[in-house]
C-alpha cells in the first residue's frame, strides 16, 4: 500500500486533490435537491453530501459549500423554508449530472435538463417527477463549520413518496428495486448488487442473513 | 407512488421507523472507525454516517449518536486526538458488521471479530490491516445538533494508505478496484458496478464520458 502524507496531499495540483479527497470516503448517496425562490424560480442541484442525522424525529443533514458563485439551492431553501430530495436512477444520470453546471439565476435546471417538476400540497419546492423516491423536507437549522466555512443544513422529513412495493415488512426500503444508484468522487455513477443483509449484532452471537 | 405523511412516520413502530428512515438517503459509505483510549484499549466501530466536508484542507465529518450506552469511539477520539477510517470490502463484511455489537469497555472489537490492528507513526489509533483504504484523521472540532443531541465531529486528514494502482492519473481513486462496498439502512451491504463517469458539466455543452 502506498502512503500519502498530509504534506503531499496539500501539494497536489488543485484538480488532482479535489478528485483524490472526494474519493476517500467511499460510495455516497446521490440526490437531486429541488428548491424554489420566493419569486418562483425553480432550481435543481445534484448533492452527494447528504447524511442521516436521526430517525425520531427524522432529520437529515446537507453539506453546502461556502463557494458563493452558485448557491441558489441554499438561498432558496432559506427563503422559502423547504426543499426536496429526489433519488437518482440509471435513466436520469446525465440530466442529474448536468444540474451541476452553473446556470444563471432564473434559468431553471428543470428546463435546461428536461427533468419535470411535480408538486405536492405539503412542500412548496418542486419534486422530480422522474425520481422513484422523493422526500420533502423543511429547513430547520444550520451550523457553520468554522474550519472552512462549509454549512451543515438540518432538515426535517415532512413527507415521503416511494413505490409501495419497495417498502418491506420491517420498514426497510429496497433501494435496488427502485433503481437508486450511488456515486463516487463527484462524477462517477454506479449501480449496486446486494451482497447480504445481516441481523442485529450482539456480542458472542452468530450473525444470520435477513 | 405511495405518500407517507410526517404523522404516519412518527406513528410507525420504533424498529420499523428506524429501518424506514435510515433507508431514505440512498446508499452510504461504510467505514470501520478505529480508536484507542489513553489507557490503551483499542476500539473498532462501523459507521455509515461519514461525510466529505472539504478538499483543501481535507476535512471529514462523522455523525455520532447521542445514545450514551456505547460511545467508546467518541470518548477515545477526544481523549487521544485521532481516529482512523478503514473501508469495508466483501471479505470483511461480517467482521465489520459484528463491531456494532455492544461489547463491554476493555473488550476490543479487534479481538472479538478477528480483524487485525496495524499501526502507523503518524496516528495513535489503530488501522485495520485487512482494509484496502485507510485514512488517518485528527479530531479537530465538534458541533452539537441541538434538535436531537447528535454530534458532528470534524476531522482532518493526516495521511492515506491505499493501493497505488487504484489512484488514477487525475487523482480519482477507483474504489471498485479495491473492492470498497456500500451499504443501505444499517445492515444491508452491496457491491457496485460502474455505469459511467461524466465530464465537468457546463451550461449548454454536451457531457462526455471520462
Amino acid at each position: 500500500m502506498k502512503n500519502y502524507t498530509k504534506q503531499e496531499i496539500v501539494e497536489f495540483e488543485k484538480r488532482y486533490r479535489t478528485n483524490f479527497v472526494n474519493s476517500l470516503w467511499g460510495f455516497k448517496s446521490v440526490n437531486l435537491v429541488g428548491t424554489i425562490s420566493a419569486e418562483g424560480f425553480t432550481n435543481l442541484a445534484i448533492f452527494s453530501q447528504v447524511v442521516h442525522l436521526g430517525a425520531s424525529p427524522a432529520l437529515v443533514g446537507l453539506i453546502v459549500r461556502p463557494a458563493e458563485t452558485d448557491r441558489h439551492t441554499y438561498t432558496y431553501m432559506k427563503e422559502v423554508g423547504d426543499f426536496t430530495l429526489n433519488h437518482l436512477h440509471k435513466d436520469i444520470i446525465r440530466q442529474g449530472h448536468q444540474t451541476s453546471a452553473r446556470y444563471a439565476k432564473g434559468r431553471s435546471e428543470f428546463e435546461a435538463t428536461g427533468l419535470s417538476p411535480i408538486w405536492s400540497d405539503e412542500i412548496k419546492s418542486p419534486y422530480v417527477k422522474e425520481s422513484r423516491m422523493r422526500i420533502g423536507c423543511k429547513y430547520v437549522d444550520e451550523m457553520t463549520i468554522k474550519q472552512n466555512g462549509t454549512i451543515l443544513v438540518v432538515g426535517s422529513v415532512e413527507e415521503v413518496w416511494v413505490d409501495e412495493e419497495a417498502v418491506q415488512k420491517d420498514g426497510f426500503i429496497n433501494l435496488e428495486s427502485i433503481g437508486t444508484i450511488t456515486c463516487s468522487n463527484l462524477d462517477s455513477y454506479h449501480e449496486t448488487k446486494k451482497l447480504t443483509r445481516l441481523s442485529y449484532a450482539k456480542p458472542d452471537q452468530p450473525l444470520t442473513e435477513l
